[in-house]
């Protein structure tokens, strides 16, 4: 774990929120959706079938966990979860809250639009229900 | 698993490939890329969290299996994986092979254009070589 270094692109995209077992758990920096993201701290992993196989179970329970925890924090109408990774490489996978009649519903939200700033105040509070649901 | 309906829409969309030990392997009726989707024979489910964790295991072991096959028989440059379900609630996950250059890269595929036939030929070959890869 010590020579894994994140992406330039998700470093300057999304801000830590906290480690987990095995992922970085990340905010993105784009308040149209709550958009989280895990990134397994392991070095040059693309796709989830490179990673070790107790590390794909412990990416599937992070993920689903985070899911779990972000569904219930936004009482979102479907979380949306997906490694893409056309653009970026290293492996990283997005949960997205969606809600009926946000930007893009029911499209998807990868390329779509420019990114909003978070207010301040309602990143906090997001993020303090956030850890207090991934704790409960 | 009995009480298992495949979604009208899905069912219309794609069509079997092969039962796995949880899910249906299904191929969508779309040409323009290589378009897998596995659906978890289980009633009323939407979310993958809400599967039982066995199943949830099962579900990362038989989509990272489906989606390792898919790469070395296809080459593609990218593999998507994902569960979005905005349109469609029955929880179903989509394995994409992705190339650049392809409609839409590197955006995603979802909502996209209309899909196309596939010629009966390139589609027996394709299924042929996945298979011969999901057993090898």
């Amino acid at each position: 774990m010590s020579d894994f270094v994140l992406d330039d692109r998700l470093t300057r995209d999304s801000e830590l929120i906290m480690p987990l077992g095995l992922c970085q758990l990340r905010l993105l920096k784009d308040s149209r959706w709550p958009w989280l993201m895990l990134v397994p701290q392991r070095k040059g992993m693309s796709e989830i079938f490179d990673l070790a196989p107790l590390d794909q179970a412990l990416l599937t329970f992070e993920t689903n966990t985070v899911a779990a925890a972000l569904k219930k924090t936004t009482g979102a109408t479907k979380i949306n979860v997906a490694a893409i990774g056309n653009i970026v490489r290293q492996l990283h996978v997005h949960v997205v809250a969606r809600f009926e009649g946000d930007p893009n519903w029911p499209g998807p939200i990868w390329g779509f639009g420019q990114a909003e700033a978070y207010d301040a105040a309602r990143k906090r509070d997001f993020l303090n229900a956030l850890a207090e649901n991934l704790s409960s």
